[in-house]
């Protein structure tokens, strides 16, 4: 298969890129890294980078920031942030890479564990994941072509643990390469409108 | 207690107002009608809002656009635009209205049963429908002072069937009456945190 991976240079994109690449021809995308660049917040960047790699059969995402800080001093602008890059960011790169997918093709988002589990400071991460698994599982009834779309929902990553482990105190690490194997499920298997939970 | 109703002219907020009327001191907002007008998607027009009202004890939001479409013509303004209006614009409310709410007091939101079923054009609304259930759960572990915060999910109601009926084939309607019930639990009761799903 032909496969891009959106934020390939990350610590979860480089753990999925290196597993999918075994098997499959991966395009590596990054912001400023990789084969090719896109800014998924950018509406013109995003149909130029399809356009420039043309018919995919998977388009996988593992990118995108969200806003963390108290909501008693939260603002709109800090939370629209974080809409507008992960979320609106990995539903862009769907929106406009549908038109691209090879039948039976398929797109993999990426949300996070902060979906079902809450942290002080968490409320813009809890709510761009929990819009982008809504996000996938709506889609997937609308798709034709036997097109596919899942979330994977990765716990904090143990590579992760030196930067988030503070947050993420008393959860368990999973590492970057366990995470991976479920994007080749949602790539390579039957399944739509998933979300894999890697906790 | 002192209500804060935004919405409070629409079909669902006209019911609630209604209903939280026997027993309350209730603020009706509206976009361009009621006691106070405020324009959701404007951070000035919600601060203005809070600043003339003043202190309260609950704060209901019954209002909120999405985009309807099919997903295959769905472009990333169309989706922008139902995250601008019905998601940030209750979460602006939200966030504005939690520094206005006296000790114990509560916001109630508004969701809708498409964050769980399923309609052709529905993504949008399931996004933001999902995004707000997640903005309430994650803001309840935050929220100081025994402030609390849920959601009403109400099914279609009995009375937007004439308009939103041929959407919602096959769903049972709720009378707006009912739904209103929903949201007296939400500010009388001790819930927090909770998604009150009247379908």
């Amino acid at each position: 298969m032909k496969i891009v991976v959106v934020g390939a240079s990350g610590t979860l994109g480089q753990a999925v890129t290196a597993h999918l690449s075994a098997r499959h021809d991966v395009i590596r995308v990054g912001n400023t890294r990789g084969d090719h660049q896109v800014d998924i917040r950018d509406e013109a960047s995003v149909k130029a980078l399809f356009a420039t790699v043309g018919k995919v059969d998977a388009i996988v995402a593992t990118t995108g920031r969200v806003h963390f800080g108290p909501l008693a001093e939260m603002t709109s602008a800090d939370f629209l942030g974080g809409l507008q890059d992960k979320l609106l960011g990995q539903v862009r790169l769907a929106l406009i890479g549908q038109h691209y997918l090879n039948d039976g093709g398929s797109i993999t988002l990426t949300t996070g564990i902060l979906s079902d589990e809450f942290l002080r400071s968490g409320v813009n991460a809890t709510t761009v994941n929990t819009a982008l698994e809504g996000f996938v599982r709506a889609a997937a009834v609308e798709l034709p072509r036997g097109l596919r779309i899942n979330a994977v929902s990765p716990n904090v990553l143990t590579e992760s643990m030196d930067t988030y482990g503070d947050y993420f105190a008393g959860f368990v690490p999973v590492p970057a390469a366990r995470a991976a194997l479920a994007y080749q499920r949602s790539v390579e298997g039957p399944i739509t409108g998933q979300v894999l939970r890697i906790w």
